[in-house]
C-alpha cells in the first residue's frame, strides 16, 4: 500500500508532511511517497534522524501558490508538487494520495488526470465533523468542488457519501438528510425541493430534510448539500468553534490543556481522516492547510483504508442502481 | 416605555417569559405588557409574589402551535398571542415587542399589522453572534425571513444591519461582508456576484466577500447573506456549539460550572438582546424558542434600547440613500 502526498501543501510544508508521513509509516503497512523539492524534503528528513524504511521521495521542481488560479496552475506548470502527486495515481505509481495545498488545485488536477468515476456526474468533498451519532462522526458534502449543484448532483453525492460512511465507519445503512431550512417539505430553494424528490428514489436511506442542528446533533450520517451552502457551512462551523475555543483557552487553558487539545481535535476534520473528493477514479484525500503531523498521518492511514475497501468500487456500485429516472 | 411580549411562545411559556419581564421591569424605565391567557399569566406572576408594577396583562385566548402554518394561524385566527403582542405595537400601545414563539408567525404578523418602513423591500432577521471584533459580536441577516433573495434584498440588508449594529453597539462605520464560498470577486453563486457590485455603490462600509469564518473572526460588523443560507449557518453554528459543549461539559462540567455557563451564554444569541425583524414598521425583537429568563429580560431591554436610539428613522434615512441605480 502506497499512498502518494504532497509535501509542499498547506500552511506546515514540508515540515509536518514529512512529520506525519513518518508517523504513518511507522504502523508497517503503509508506504509513503513525499512529493515535491528533493532537497527540502530530504533536509526535513536528515533533521528528524534520516529516511525510515518506507518513505521515498519524488522530486517535483514546481509548487501552487495560494494566490493564483489553480485551474491555470495545472493547466500551465507540468511540474508543481500537487500535479505530480496525483499523478502518481494515476499511473497507480500510487495507490491513493493527499493533498493539504489550494483544494481547488487538487480538484482540478484529480479531474484532468484521474477523471471522473463511471457514471459521475460531478466530484464531490465530503467533510467528517464531529456529530452526536452512534459514531461521533456524520459527513457533510459538497463543501465547495461544485457550488452550482443541479439535483442530480444532490442525489449522486447522497449515494456516493452513503457509501464512503458506510465503509469507513461501518454503519450498514447511513441515513442521510438535505440540508435544509426546515424539515417540511415544501421548504427551501427550487434546487432543494426537486432534490427531496429525487433522493426519495435513490438507493439510500434518506430520511428527509435537515436543519443545520440535525446534522451535527445524531440525526444523520451523512448531511447533503451544494457546494455553496456546505463550504459556507464549514467555514462558519470553523470559526464559530475557533471564537468558543479562544474562550475556553481563556479561561482554562492553562489550568486544562488537556481540554484545549482535545476540543481542538474535535473541531479539526483532518482528525477524522481528512475529506475525501468522491466522485472521480482514485483516491484523493483532502486535507486542511493547517494540518499538523498528526492529521496527516490521520488522513495517510484513512486514505489507506479507503483503498482497502475499495471505496470506489462501492460508488460506482451504487452509481449504478441509481434511479434511472432521474436525469435532470 | 412600554415593551409587550408573547407570555405563551417559546418552549417555557409562560414561566420563562414571566420571570424576564419581572426582572426587566425592576430597572424602572420599562414597562412590559405580558399578552396571553391571563389566568396563566396571572397564576405565574402569583407564584412569584404578585404582579411587580410595571407589568400589565393583555389577554389573548389562542395560541399558534408549532406545527401549524404560521401564516394560515395569523391570517385566519385573530386571538392569538403572537398577533395581538404585536398588533399593540401598531395601535401604539406598545413602543416595542419581543416574541420567543413561532418565527415564521411573527414575520407574518409584523408584515401584516406593521408593513414595511418606507423603501424596504423585504424585512431580514438580524442574528447578534460572538465575534473576535472590538465589541465581541457580528450581526448577520437574513437568518430566514426571505429565503429568496433579489440582490437589491441583500443590498438592503448592509444598510439596516449597518443602521442597526450602530445605533445598538456604538460603531460609527460598522463593516459589512457578503457572505461568500471565497474573498475574490468573481466566487459564487449569481445572487452574490450581482450583490458584490450592488453593495460597492450603497452607504455602508463594505469590505468584500467574506467566509464564515471571518464572519466570526472580527472581519466585520455586519455580515449579509440571503435567508436559506443564513438559517442553515444559524443553525448549523447552534448545532455545532452544541456538540461541542457537550464535550466540555462531559469533562468539565462538573468541576468548573462557571466555564460551561459562559460559554453557553456566549452561543445563545438572546444574550446578546435577541434578533431584531429589520425593515418592518416597528420595533420586533425575536428569541430563540429556548430562551430563558436572563435572555428574555436581555430582549426586552433591547427592544427599548432600539426605541430609544430611533432605529427605524435611521434605517429609513439609510434606504433614502441607497443607490438609485439598484432596481433589480
Amino acid at each position: 500500500m502506497r499512498v502518494a502526498i504532497d509535501a509542499m501543501g498547506g500552511d506546515h510544508a514540508p515540515a509536518e508532511l514529512v512529520a506525519g508521513a513518518i508517523e504513518a509509516v511507522s504502523g508497517g503497512h503503509i508506504e509513503v511517497a513525499l512529493v515535491g523539492d528533493e532537497a527540502s524534503i530530504r533536509a526535513e528528513l536528515d533533521s528528524r534522524g534520516g529516511c525510515p524504511d518506507g518513505i521515498s521521495v519524488v522530486h517535483a521542481s514546481d509548487v501552487v501558490r495560494g494566490h493564483e488560479s489553480p485551474v491555470d496552475a495545472i493547466r500551465k506548470r507540468p511540474d508543481t508538487s500537487i500535479l505530480r502527486t496525483i499523478q502518481l495515481v494515476g499511473e497507480k505509481a500510487a495507490d491513493a494520495c493527499v493533498c493539504a495545498g489550494s483544494t481547488g488545485a487538487a480538484v482540478a488536477a484529480a479531474m484532468m488526470t484521474l477523471h471522473r468515476l463511471p457514471g459521475a456526474r460531478r466530484p464531490g468533498i465530503a467533510v467528517p465533523f464531529p456529530a452526536n451519532n452512534r459514531n461521533g462522526v456524520c459527513l457533510l458534502l459538497d463543501v465547495g468542488a461544485n457550488p452550482h449543484c443541479r439535483p442530480v448532483h444532490l442525489a449522486q453525492y447522497a449515494i456516493m457519501g452513503s457509501a464512503y460512511y458506510r465503509a469507513m465507519f461501518g454503519e450498514a445503512e447511513p441515513r442521510v438528510g438535505l440540508l435544509n431550512i426546515g424539515q417540511e417539505e415544501g421548504k427551501g430553494t427550487s434546487l432543494v425541493r426537486q432534490a427531496t424528490q429525487a433522493l426519495r428514489s435513490e438507493p439510500v436511506n434518506f430520511v428527509g430534510n435537515i436543519e443545520g442542528r440535525d446534522l451535527f446533533g445524531g440525526a444523520v450520517e451523512v448531511g447533503v448539500s451544494d457546494g455553496f451552502v456546505g463550504n459556507i457551512i464549514l467555514k462558519a462551523a470553523e470559526g464559530f468553534a475557533e471564537v468558543l475555543l479562544g474562550q475556553v483557552a481563556r479561561q482554562v487553558g492553562e489550568s486544562n490543556p488537556a481540554l484545549l487539545q482535545d476540543l481542538k481535535r474535535r473541531v479539526d476534520y483532518a482528525e477524522y481522516g481528512g475529506a475525501p473528493l468522491l466522485g472521480v477514479n482514485g483516491v484523493v484525500m483532502i486535507c486542511h492547510g493547517r494540518s499538523k503531523a498528526r492529521a496527516i498521518g490521520n488522513a495517510i492511514r484513512a486514505a489507506a483504508k479507503a483503498v482497502e475497501q475499495d471505496i470506489n468500487s462501492h460508488i460506482v456500485r451504487g452509481l449504478n442502481e441509481e434511479s434511472a429516472g432521474i436525469q435532470s
